[in-house]
């Protein structure tokens, strides 16, 4: 996977960069996490996004407990190396609050994205949709 | 700018959150760039994109060099508040190298991006690029 022709990507201090995920038909955003190499090894390894989750400090595979996984097609890297785009066709919802995209509010708090599953019948109440997002709070 | 309604943003201990742009028409993601509370408000206030530099460490407004102003018609906030969206009209190009958008390139070095104008054009030796992007490097 480490091809010469890689870009070299620039991991921060912690060893992550941010990741965008992005509908790769309808362009929609659909979610920001963090990657860590291992993570972006298993994504091109699999063609499955992989992320690394700061609060739980493991490695994680976007879709293994909702079933919502991101197929990659592409791996975008910004002028700086220090970003990631993913271009993903999305099963399901990004969210663990069941809406397409996490950016589903605008800041004066209008709801605008589609709701496209119930999270309740998603995830059990041990997992509580972790699997989806990593609070940091 | 902090009215009652407004989702309250989680800033990270260095008083940071990472901000995805993407074009409003066109959906593609242009840059990602970091915003603290005085850049989200005077985003918010003037109706132009304002990040903050972490190696810089300072406020800029995107454009203010190279004239090539994002233009905010809205802003969002991801599911935990901790990343920002900004939805903008892009005038130029995003990229100090001069492409449209910031993620110009395949994880592989192939360049899939429009480059749109001439750096050299437009950055003199001084600035060097710096305006439109961040090398923590």
């Amino acid at each position: 996977m480490n091809d010469d022709a890689d870009v070299t990507v620039e991991f921060d201090e912690d060893g992550l960069v941010p990741a965008v995920a992005q509908d790769a038909e309808t362009g929609e955003v659909l979610m920001l996490a963090y990657v860590s190499q291992e993570a972006l090894d298993r994504t091109r390894e699999t063609g499955r996004a992989h992320y690394y989750s700061r609060s739980r400090d493991e490695l994680w595979e976007k879709g293994a407990t909702s079933g919502h996984i991101q197929t990659v097609r592409e791996v975008r890297v910004d002028c700086d190396a220090d970003t990631l785009l993913y271009l993903v066709e999305q099963d399901g919802g990004a969210c663990h609050t069941g809406y397409r995209s996490c950016f589903h509010r605008t800041i004066e708090g209008d709801v605008v994205g589609e709701r496209v599953f119930d999270p309740d019948a998603v995830y059990d109440a041990e997992t509580d949709g972790e699997e989806t997002t990593e609070t940091e709070v």
